[in-house]
């Protein structure tokens, strides 16, 4: 065995071990934890910048793209925001040990579900280090041990961030291999990890689609994935048009880098002639291309031709393809058939509308009349999210603690046997 | 493409575009359907035999085991209980629809958790015929497309139930498509429906240990296991003796060849001596073989002596192991450590004992003063069961229609932006 497999291998081992401990910790105890990780982060923000800029100057030598580097960096406020989230998190209920539900059999058995944790998660990113706060914050809540392996290009921010945390965990009453954080930047590490399902029971890649699809076509491991966001909004015809105006706005213009903004704006044929020109010109003063279909672009003049290939693309930019549907029935057709079945929005004032879209979009998160930046853990009341699940397998949607557990049956018998 | 692939996969895009409607259903239709299936079993019970007869005749000339042949036998009696299986499945709540929980959030969104289908479930089975209603009913129920591929020795029988239930669920209202039987029994049809991650949901092995590894190990679709089960029953020094040798006893006796059979008996030491000479003795005259631990063969003379193998291995027969421990935390341990975790139990009169057993008894199903064969859907009130889950992720032991559903947010808002 190489030594990189016997170095992976032993902190498996470890974080199945501590696991055990883990789901038996009372909820206080959880919480003090994450008060003291929130405060060490504070307290020792020096020595987390410090270790950053080590980071940021390697990957300005190696020509990283802007946007990269604005990822990478911590500031004042960024570490006050990861202090935070671990504070939303602490405040939070416990969801470990909570009776889901419990009956009775007619031979008197009670049956309960009692909520538990997985086990072990492992979770693999890129190059955003308050996702290493984030992610042993909700892996702690949940009783769950947490694996990490986060980009090399933040590896200084990284292990001086779980420093800290593991430091305030330990004096806290954490069990020792309860956090741990992979410090090889060797990709070999993650091939080990992956393979690693008698101590391993959850993985969470987060970060771009290669990175994702590696994990998810080398894994042993359950995968809990995130593809991409194509999110739309259907503007009714009993649509409030004023809110509409609001609503598309904030979900393009708000932060277009996103996952859960809009890419396609849907609007019904009969309101298309009084929404599109202000709405169009609205987006186009916030530096907006449009792109539009055959009857948009009688409506507005100048607008680019939206392509087949507009509707199932990611923009992740100001841009946004529009199209002008027949009816509800039409947009939701649209929706099932090129959304990501991320996050989906009607805006409409009608009843029967609401209902309908509801139940008909297949999507992970569908809205009524609010924006689809919604979808998100710390929007949701989750205190923070570990990812956002495009699958409908275990967990959809964003994933805070609940989704990091499982259950048992609990049973109470009076002597039962089976017939 | 080959014919095999096109065949497959046109029966795999069926399924996924019937699956639309079959999330919309209401569900009187489906509970119609559920007892119209029920009642064509029965009006069509010869024809089932007839092509079962079939089926044992060939499995007879191929000289399979009686045991094979067993399982694969219909008569009057299973035709009925697989009847009255629909029928219970149809008397259960309708999972799909369900508001799991919903809340407010501080800006006024009510955010729901509303229970909808997978979509596309595959279940990949053995001999026995069954299994085919069993899925069927369960699959319709939670409002899921079904494909289903039994073993080519009942390949008459199921293509024979099959057809009765297809038809009476057609004549019910439901889609073209929602049920599937994959009839060649080209074992490359598996290998290609394991790649269709596009439109198959979850894949289902029941069977053998070799059918389930092969399975999960080719599969691209998440796959819900159900590996060995190593049960145990712990008699506590505080037990009701009496209550204990019942319990036991059923729980090795009355079915030793399946899953939740028990296969080794922990007792505590300080009740070992009075305990275990009248248990022994009762187990011998119903044919079980002992294999003890040391202290066990100084009570009792005679018996076999337990190799550490003995500890994790699944007899499926009427052999048991059987080991004198110190206390609870040994008897936790040793469980925690050789239980394939799907069912085991303690029995006792001790309060603290029990609450500390099913705190750290790290099982699907953890029972006290109950025989460990009631993991079992069933017998938990589901109906029926499509299979006994030893994952821990998505669902954990008996898997029942609520077990095969997903879900997905609802947000009512009344024009919220984020800020």
């Amino acid at each position: 065995m190489s030594g990189l497999k016997k170095d992976i291998l032993a902190i498996a081992k470890g974080a199945k071990e501590a696991s055990l401990i883990m789901g038996q910790i009372h909820s206080s105890v959880k919480d003090k934890a994450l008060l003291a990780m929130a405060d060490g982060l504070e307290r020792n923000k020096a020595r987390i910048l410090s270790a950053n800029k080590k980071d940021i100057l390697a990957a300005k030598n190696k020509k990283l793209k802007a946007s990269f580097i604005e990822r990478l960096t911590l500031n004042d406020k960024r570490i006050k925001a990861m202090a935070d989230s671990l504070r939303q998190v602490a405040a939070i209920r416990d969801p470990i040990g909570e009776i889901i539900k419990i009956w009775t059999r007619p031979n008197g058995l009670w049956i309960g579900k009692l909520r538990v944790p997985l086990g072990v998660v492992g979770v693999i990113y890129e190059s955003r280090p308050n996702v290493t706060a984030d992610c042993i914050g909700l892996c702690l809540k949940s009783g769950n041990s947490a694996i990490l392996r986060g980009g090399s290009e933040a590896i200084n921010s990284n292990i001086s961030i779980y420093a800290v945390l593991n430091e305030a965990a330990r004096r806290s009453g954490i069990p020792e291999g309860a956090i741990n954080l992979i410090r090889t930047t060797d990709r070999k590490a993650v091939h080990i990890l992956l393979t690693l399902s008698d101590y391993v029971d959850l993985i969470i890649p987060r970060g771009g689609e290669s990175l994702i699809k590696e994990v998810a076509g080398r894994s042993r491991i359950p995968v809990l994935k995130h593809y991409k966001g194509v999110c739309h909004i259907y503007v009714d015809e009993d649509a409030d048009l004023n809110m509409a105006e609001r609503v598309c706005f904030n979900a393009k213009v708000q932060r277009p880098s996103v996952c859960n903004a809009m890419e396609t704006l849907l609007v019904s044929r009969d309101v298309a002639a009084r929404f599109l020109p202000s709405m169009i010109k609205r987006f186009k003063e916030a530096g907006v291309e449009i792109r539009g279909c055959p009857v948009t672009r009688k409506i507005v003049r100048d607008i680019k031709a939206a392509t087949e290939k507009d509707w199932s693309t990611e923009y992740l930019d100001l841009i946004l393809s529009v199209k002008v549907v027949k009816d509800l029935d039409e947009a939701v057709e649209h929706i099932n058939r090129y959304s990501t079945k991320l996050s989906d929005a009607i805006v409409t004032e009608n009843y029967h509308a609401s209902v309908e879209f509801l139940r008909r979009v297949d999507s992970a998160a569908v809205y009524v009349n609010a924006s689809t930046r919604f979808t998100d853990g710390g929007e949701f009341g989750f205190g923070a999210e570990i990812g956002i699940s495009t699958d409908k397998f275990h967990a959809r949607g964003p994933v805070g603690a609940e989704e990091l557990t499982s259950y048992k049956y609990i049973v109470f018998g009076s002597g039962q046997i089976r017939e």
